[in-house]
């Protein structure tokens, strides 16, 4: 059995180490386009925050491990460019040029994402970058380090958006964000998303939502970023308006797409082709609350879909049940967390949402230091099923979403969860679970 | 309707007022022996390591709120001796010695736990104090205050005596422990016990499990409790040795008894007797796990048992599903949890246990700032079902527990456990959730 792997992040390598781990006398081929691999690339606004550090520090495992401890094959600079189902080939080019092509049995494209590059002339200006990988990282530590940037403008205002802006403004930097769009967090409920944003301006971030960026200019490494009515400049920019699956290889192989272009797979991580594998950023998911097909490219699912992979290509055939967009960001001092479908979401799917938003603390009665913590839960009119969770706070939010995350797994009514026993003690939650006093207060509207 | 209530904090109050909100030209009537209704029970090792703060900070809302704004009849001083069920009357004695009986059509039982007086000789002498109630809060802030403690012994080991041993410690006090068993925190995995023991160790307390306690000698203000080859001696003596329910009326009254004598519920909290309900820490309940009767004296269950009772007096007919014993607490930097059973009790229960112990970190991997969590995770080896799990850590512990909790509510499988959507950013987990570690790690073994 030879099992190629197209992709050396965290579904790739995930995929590989299993497969040898479970299959020790397998062929484990994985072709990397770049030299890095399995590395934290969510970590990468942190260890920009913190001139101490190396971008290498992000990196959890060097290639030669894998080969000299794991005796995976892992081609560093090799990028495919081609599958021919018929023949189980990939072909490609190496970065010296030379061609290359591997025959395989079972295949796993793990080619991940790439942030999508605004349509703004002057957007490959020196001074302009994206963040996605190690090499976008470490071009931003030395422009940092070469230039005395003072100002940065950010194009975007979504999470990564805002944790490059805290990294940026730890450095001292005074940053601007600028976006099309109107509204701040437009998938969150407003009163949450008016805590997020009073936080960030505390920070005497700028905040200019609604100018399309339409022009960079660079005069003397001062960029302009230049808008109708608005012109904001800054020694560097960042764009950071979102990602796209890389599953172009995919469609030129004539793999089925599905939402948002992802590589349409099944519950077994099957591609429409059932030799081909797809996993990790660049594949589509199962919504466990919806049941349908969506794009939520988040670390854990491609860790988790890279094993499950290799323990179908090693015949353990395993299910993946699916994901429900569980995700958690911290803005300054703030941790903002979902799960779910959001009342829209709902809506969209075929649901009859109600929600409320509750705003309890983060303490019990009488504790010193207790904080606001905001919940907005969603559940739905018909069935009275939760459907979904919002959450703000200074503290316990992170960690606190999961209980709803699971509930959602597990197909829970609100009531139902407005019965769990969840912990309390005086330091770090008042009797009543700040969730527990949200779906309290949504049964009454079911 | 004249629905009579005895004792006036979590589960009575909450019933109270929930049956006022209801039913407003409902005729309510409590009986609370002291002086103090409403109040947080939970805090008073917090407020008693901090001399700047009042013991009634701890009073959610006070007598006379209750009388005014909700129109409650409440009687603070009077103590119920006596259930008259065939006349339906509660009989007793205010603490200015009249006797007084009041007829009901429906009562709630809501006595509360007491701490359990150890017996030792001395165990009266002044200096030697128990921790339940305000007064019992008071009365030793009022001690600390008019006394120089340098040294202090407590009695006891569980989580109330660490907090008042932290308390303690806060005011600069030396602090010795000491209990007859020899296992520190048996209920835990041992590994995780030996944390949170090295983590007590490392403040300077003394330990002394193993020694039983024979006799407390005052000699002019310095107490020494003795043990067969022990004396340890201090200004101040604390026995925290456990607690037990108030059910004594209802036993009197020919009322069913559950698991350590609490009061015998069904999931509409009656007792034996349809006109009678218990509620809160006098009461037993449900597990989840094992559907077996327990009794796990917590607050949220008395609040919400509180509401319960009102909701079905009200005739708004609801059933509680149960708890599953969720708990955490705070020892020094270190968060304590737990929910479900112990591989102990679940063989008792019947179950066929399986268990790991792992250890991850609080945040990703290069993350500045992780501290180590420890997880200890039980499964059933016929099922497959997740029955129980134990944390420890710096960080990200108090929370984190509800996930597995409202998995145990939802009859979770280990493996759908291992399935979770929980949440990830660096610098509040690493992608894998330790809890989801865990449950990877125990399904080899299921």
């Amino acid at each position: 059995m030879k099992f190629v792997i197209i992709g050396g992040d965290a579904a790739g390598m995930s995929a590989a180490s299993r497969a040898k781990r479970r299959s020790p006398g397998m062929e484990v081929i994985v072709i990397e386009k770049t030299d890095d691999v399995s590395y934290s690339a969510c970590g990468l606004p942190y260890n920009i925050a913190d001139p101490e550090r190396e971008i290498d520090d992000l990196i959890v495992r060097r290639p030669d491990e894998f080969r000299a401890k794991q005796k995976i094959d892992l081609y560093n600079g090799y990028e495919a460019l081609e599958i021919d189902r018929n023949r189980k080939q990939v072909k490609g080019i190496t970065s010296k040029g030379s061609e290359f092509s591997f025959s395989f049995d079972r295949l796993l494209i793990a080619t991940g994402a790439s942030a999508v590059k605004p349509d703004i002339e002057g957007i490959d200006s020196p001074g302009v970058f994206m963040l996605r990988n190690l090499e976008h990282g470490r071009a931003i530590k030395r422009h940092l380090a070469q230039n005395k940037v003072k100002k940065a403008v950010i194009i975007g205002m979504g999470y990564i958006a805002l944790e490059m802006c805290e990294a940026l403004y730890t450095h001292g930097i005074e940053v601007s964000m600028i976006k099309p769009g109107k509204t701040f967090l437009p998938w969150m409920d407003p009163e949450l998303a008016g805590v997020v944003l009073a936080e960030v301006k505390k920070h005497d971030i700028r905040l200019y939502p609604g100018f399309k960026p339409e022009r960079i200019t660079d005069s003397g490494g001062i960029l302009e970023v230049q808008a109708k009515d608005l012109i904001l400049s800054g020694e560097i920019v960042i764009a950071a308006t979102g990602v796209r699956p890389n599953s172009g290889l995919a469609k030129k192989a004539g793999l089925e797409l599905g939402p948002n272009d992802a590589i349409s797979v099944n519950k077994r991580l099957e591609t429409s082709d059932p030799a081909i594998y797809a996993a990790g950023d660049c594949g589509d998911a199962y919504h466990v609350v919806t049941g349908k097909k969506v794009w939520i490219p988040l670390a854990l699912r491609a860790n988790r879909a890279g094993w499950a992979v290799a323990d179908n290509v090693c015949g353990n055939f395993v299910e993946l049940e699916g994901v429900c967009g569980t995700a958690v960001f911290k803005v300054f001092d703030l941790q903002v967390a979902r799960t779910g479908l959001t009342a829209r979401e709902a809506s969209e799917a075929g649901f009859t949402p109600a929600s409320v938003t509750v705003q309890t603390r983060s303490k019990a009665h009488a504790h010193p230091g207790s904080t606001p913590i905001y919940v907005h839960m969603v559940g739905d009119t018909k069935t009275g099923r939760l459907l979904g969770v919002q959450m703000v706070g200074k503290e316990g939010v992170a960690h606190r979403i999961n209980a709803p995350a699971c509930a959602l797994h597990a197909g829970m009514t609100v009531k139902q969860y407005s019965q769990l026993d969840l912990a309390y003690a005086p330091p770090f939650s008042p009797v009543w679970d700040p969730t527990l006093v949200a779906a309290n207060q949504l049964l009454k509207k079911l």
